[in-house]
């Protein structure tokens, strides 16, 4: 999991690996696109899948459509993009694939820092945990982070993550699963 | 199903029911809530859902906040509420229970002319197709009317819906399935 940091950085660590893992993440925002292009372009070419959120997408793309953006983004090196629209929940794209993740309905948020690492954080972790990465369990690592996010938000900064128990998490994962999950008919 | 007419059209039709349907649906928008705003809860009284966009629930229920807005309409009146949210999907809300249903990623609209009659049309059909009137079946009504205005935007005005077959719906109800769905964890 490369964290948000200029992407030759980013690049110089992958490079430092001597064996290559089965899946590289990378976080990256506007200011990178703004001052290091190239590189971020070079690196983007080097990894599996990037996390950032809509308008880091729109801005990474040239494209308005999130859709579009996406497509674009795959074209530049990542086998998948996950794109973080907020409170109108998370998207991930791959080749073939598309997966909409809810946001959690809360009223109100408490403090957002923090969220997006979060957000990876258990995206990835439940990744290494299960060693599934097809994009099934892809899509079950989103509902993850997104179900860490949504206790970090809750309190200051990382305050929450401090107390925050497996149990809690799994029902979250429930909460997620009763918003999203739906049968279709006969 | 009350077509967005005035709210005292709507009640009107309501009172002259012999039997009142197991559930009234009804649509409403920003226009009546500024010239006939005592009718319109005066309604809302009647009727079992409410389907408006995000930016009519705002305005209907004085909260910025969506989730905070259908609480406060559900209180006036109508056990469910379905708030429409374009690009975002949709989401449906009772007093104890969310959904949050997806929209189709599709790169361009056509137009948008009747997609929101065109939900509505497919959300109540479903509920009288068969006749089941759970909050897990008004899930599905939700992707129902989703897919349907899926196809309406495709061409203009209501060509589109002429011409769709059920084996078309069938299979964009599979893939908003696969869009939503995910497989909690173990």
């Amino acid at each position: 999991m490369l964290g948000n940091l200029g992407p030759a950085i980013q690049r110089s660590v992958i490079q430092q690996l001597k064996n290559r893992p089965k899946l590289i993440v990378m976080d990256t925002m506007n200011f990178w696109m703004e001052t290091a292009w190239d590189d971020l372009l070079d690196t983007l070419k080097l990894i599996d899948v990037l996390v950032i959120n809509d308008s880091e997408a729109r801005q990474l793309s040239g494209e308005y459509s999130i859709v579009k953006g996406a497509k674009k983004i795959i074209q530049m090196g990542p086998k998948c993009v996950v794109i973080k629209k907020g409170e109108h929940g998370a998207m991930l794209f791959s080749q073939d694939n598309i997966f909409s993740a809810p946001a959690l309905p809360i009223d109100e948020v408490f403090d957002p820092t923090g969220a997006g690492d979060t957000f990876a954080g258990g995206f990835i972790g439940h990744l290494a945990r299960t060693g599934d990465l097809s994009f099934e369990n892809m899509k079950t690592a989103v509902i993850v982070g997104s179900s860490l996010a949504s206790f970090c938000v809750e309190k200051f900064g990382l305050e929450r993550m401090k107390t925050v128990t497996q149990d809690e998490i799994k029902n979250r994962m429930l909460q997620f699963f009763k918003l999203a999950n739906f049968e279709t008919y006969a």
